[in-house]
């Protein structure tokens, strides 16, 4: 595999981590939080505030970006990079993730998996090579393979089958990733993703085959799915294990702050989330003092800004009193601002917790930090 | 009165005229366009926005403030400047609109009018003295007084009974505002508002009456409520005709880019609108080459930006193709994006409007660019 992560300091005391990927000339400081740009927006935030916030990388989806605009149009404007105007990285998902909880039809073999559309009920097939075809076509910096995101619960056999499934699509991927090449001149790099549902020895399993699959990165999928927190981070830690040193982990659609900081001290470099801009949009925003339901009639005079410790226009500039104003009165810019702080809250995290790492103070800070943050300012 | 305006330039061969306005130490150039911020925010645009595109002076409204957040809060804040951290000038408008055209119940006398809120159907009364104190409190810059907005189309008698008692209500206000100091030391100036429907002898009179009574500036209200432009047009002529040269004149709520250009000829400095916003959210973009609906199909795969003539972000940085994806997608990016541009136009307009007068080159280029303007893009 083709080498796009540097490790740069391990915890002496847990397998919190610190490194930088690097690509297409562009280095993301590790562990990294992936602002989620589903459609090719990261909703109610402008590029400008993504790069004042000094992001690298965002999510784009292939399931959202092949049913609209779809692939035609993507082609004729040269690739997600060109088409959104956006030239530090995106990560694609496969879209997996969305043919099994958006698509109410669908029908799932060897060959991949039939769906109809959320938007118009039209029917498509997604396979393994079709999906890295798409992908090809969006030109992202990191692509990932279609996988079955095994529902949770699962019985054990159902979460064998799907592996074992999803583990012949993990190869077809590979095959289908080396016999094409990059379209718009951009380096893509393939990650392999291992689900496994709650079942340790199918986490390893899937892990290890992945890994002999070989891939630039691994992915844990099917994590946070309504699961105990704490059955995610065994999940996690049986997998880390195994996701050899030298290749960046990443943790799919993972979490809360205090998921995020327990799963780097687990060994994942990679995070992404709708929770920032998702929370933001209903009035919850994240401060490293707890969380603040904005709308609360407490707000209604106060004077404090969000969260001094960062350092942001929307965290400094308004008080809670206007911010909880322009909410009741279903302003967009309350959304606006809302999630411009709360995705400059995640990466203060990150970029903290990265900080905490290098001087080998992680386990510390983020036992200091969870209590600060659990003080539940609502 | 006191002093306010600068006249800089009238052009040879019309009404049209360049000046500026200062007050707070901040200059305002004329012809203006001033975006609405009715409760305290540009929807969908922030501050900064704004700032860059370099509007000095937004709107506030009395009615919508006063509901919400309610005078207590503005009170506590320190007035709306310090509420919505901003620094440059605002206008509020009375509420005289607002309560003719959203409440339901509604009693005019003498005293003032008694409504019914729009948002939870509690009673309150606004009199011209209490608008005038809760302009006060909001510590706005310019301060409208309380007028009946008369209907269209209107009776000769129900117009000059609206007059008569306007006027009372003018006199009403100027005296509570002579007998009222500001609060946030801030100096605040009040203009009078003339109406008198679509006859000219009643806007005629009405004006002449206004300028007895003195005001820091002159409005003109209840136009461009359904009538022809041609009737607007000419009542704009017979008022400005009658506003003393050394006043700014403002011409309310007004209008389509069009409206704008001819007003201006007929000798209008100020303007506000929701169109560039209110139109930006509904997916109708106005450029220098007339207005682009963005939804249409034919942009999917238009490489062209909105307006390459615009200098700004949102005008510049994106194909119509990406910007049609974001508006058909339901993406508040496109809010954003449509906003700042439509802002932006309208910015441009003005300030082409404001040069082509100082080289007195109005007319002409008032011409070409409504005949450009005029190809209809849609």
């Amino acid at each position: 595999m083709r080498k796009l992560f540097n490790l740069v300091k391990t915890s002496t005391n847990s397998r919190a981590r610190a490194g930088i990927i690097h690509f297409n000339g562009i280095n993301i400081e590790t562990p990294v939080f992936m602002p989620v740009g589903t459609l090719g927006s990261v909703k109610a935030v402008d590029h400008r505030n993504l790069i004042e916030t000094d992001f690298k990388i965002i999510l784009g989806n292939t399931y959202h970006l092949y049913l609209r605009p779809g692939n035609e149009v993507m082609n004729h404007f040269g690739g997600l990079h060109k088409f959104i105007n956006w030239d530090r990285a995106i990560l694609t998902d496969s879209g997996g993730y969305q043919v099994f909880s958006l698509s109410d039809l669908r029908k799932i073999t060897e060959d991949g998996v039939r769906f109809q559309s959320h938007i118009d009920g039209s029917y498509h097939l997604f396979s393994p090579e079709n999906v890295i075809e798409t992908q090809r076509i969006l030109g992202s910096d990191i692509v990932m393979v279609l996988d079955e995101c095994t529902p949770y619960p699962s019985e054990y056999k159902y979460a064998k089958d799907s592996m074992d499934l999803s583990l012949k699509w993990a190869q077809k991927s590979r095959n289908a990733f080396d016999n094409s090449s990059t379209r718009w001149g951009r380096d893509q790099f393939l990650f392999g993703i291992g689900q496994g549902s709650m079942y340790k020895d199918l986490r390893k399993s899937y892990v290890q085959q992945m890994v002999d699959i070989g891939f630039d990165g691994y992915a844990i999928g099917g994590l946070s799915v309504g699961e105990p927190a704490d059955m995610m981070y065994e999940m996690v830690d049986v997998c880390t294990a195994e996701i050899p040193e030298e290749s960046p982990r990443y943790l799919m659609g993972v979490g809360t702050p205090e998921n995020i900081l327990e799963a780097i001290e687990l060994g994942i470099d990679m995070f992404d989330c709708v929770l920032p801009t998702r929370n933001a949009r209903n009035g919850q925003l994240f401060t490293s003092k707890g969380k603040i339901n904005i709308k609360n009639a407490k707000y209604k005079f106060s004077n404090d800004c969000i969260d001094e410790n960062i350092n942001a226009y929307a965290s400094n500039n308004f008080s809670l009193g206007y911010l909880r104003h322009l909410y009741i009165s279903g302003e967009i810019l309350a959304l606006q601002l809302g999630s411009q702080h709360n995705l400059a809250f995640y990466k203060w995290l990150v970029v903290t917790a990265r900080e905490k790492i290098l001087t080998d103070d992680y386990r510390q800070w983020k036992l200091e930090i969870l209590n600060a943050m659990n003080q539940e300012i609502i």
